[in-house]
């Protein structure tokens, strides 16, 4: 399947390297790729400049957002919540349109230090938002309540026995959400219903920064006991 | 140990009912008690008239939220979180100083149906507010992320293998929650830290009510799975 990831940060680069491993045809998506291959510093949250990893995988091309979002079947919105609006808009809604659209991006303002606050308020969510601004992509949240090596690799952690999520409102891109997820390794992926539900996965954020700060690791996960 | 529960609801009575089991000797608060003995229908929960649990807890008077908290030596907020602060000034600083205050509430506006929004922004919570209003109350957030019949049974689902939290500005009193929580089964509890956490465990109700509709119903709980 042609994947276009969008964002270069530590999530973009674990979707894209998995996606490409398991033998999708994957290009990642940056606003300015000249800016993006002149960094040269490890950046605020740990991560390698973008040039060691794209040297680590050759196969997949950095593209800007709109040239990524052309070539694909399907969409991945790996940029901060912040952002993603700008980054989709700078997509092209066009190179949007019908495609299944994951959003995999978590809405916090981290302009104010720790612990960063909500960028969306309970009754909304950046997922609604995206599908309101985009109506005819298909938009699925996913993946966004766990660390980004747990999204791509979940059985490295108690043999995937925790829980993901899905929020969309078409059924077809659910389910290619879901087979993606499966092929990561995911084995308990709850459909929590339409679009309006991602205000729940975004909202877990809060608890799950201070449980990684209480746990001191962000090697965990939410399983739903049932 | 003498303890106050304050609020006749689902979760006040939850709580009563098992501290008393427990042999503690248990009171329960609310606003009216002449009122509350005369409510003679299922409320809009689901509960039975207060009359009905009464009946089969004999040993556990029904006092006005001041008389409650001024015999105990522990409080337990189970109000809901739009009235707490009322509740709590009506039970009286004075029967709340120095006391071990377990807030069990959630900040949901059901005022214009399901799902509720949030009555407190993200920057904050009703447990923080809790301690800014009584600052010599000993608050501890604990409880609320899971239903009623969980909190003090939590072994009728998994065998307990489940999380409860704790936020708290006090050690002793979140070490005397942990017995409390210990005594009714609990077996992963997880010190999320100070009062300001309490947000993280206030914004996963939202996922929890979608969860709840998701699965069809109240008998699940999240586990951090490390």
């Amino acid at each position: 399947m042609r994947i276009a990831v969008l964002g270069t940060g530590a999530v973009g680069r674990a979707l894209a390297g998995r996606l490409a491993e398991l033998g999708h045809e994957v290009s990642i998506g940056t606003r300015d790729v000249a800016a993006t291959l002149a960094q040269t510093a490890v950046d605020g949250m740990g991560n390698q400049p973008f040039t060691v990893w794209a040297q680590a995988h050759t196969q997949v091309p950095l593209l800007t957002f709109a040239d990524a979002a052309a070539g694909a079947e399907v969409v991945v919105n790996a940029t901060s919540g912040t952002v993603s609006l700008a980054a989709l808009t700078a997509a092209g809604s066009d190179n949007l349109a019908g495609k299944p659209l994951l959003d995999i991006s978590n809405p916090l303002d981290f302009s104010k230090g720790f612990p960063p606050s909500m960028s969306v308020p309970d009754t909304d969510s950046v997922a609604e938002r995206i599908q309101a601004a985009f109506p005819t992509a298909l938009v699925v949240k996913t993946l966004n309540t766990m660390t980004a090596t747990l999204m791509v690799y979940p059985r490295q952690l108690a043999d995937g026995d925790h829980s993901a999520f899905l929020s969309g409102n078409d059924a077809g891109a659910k389910a290619l959400a879901r087979e993606l997820l499966e092929s990561f390794g995911h084995t308990d992926i709850i459909d929590l219903g339409d679009i309006t539900t991602a205000r729940g996965a975004e909202m877990i954020m809060p608890l799950w920064l201070r449980a990684m700060g209480a746990l001191g690791t962000s090697i965990f996960q939410f399983k739903i006991v049932r």
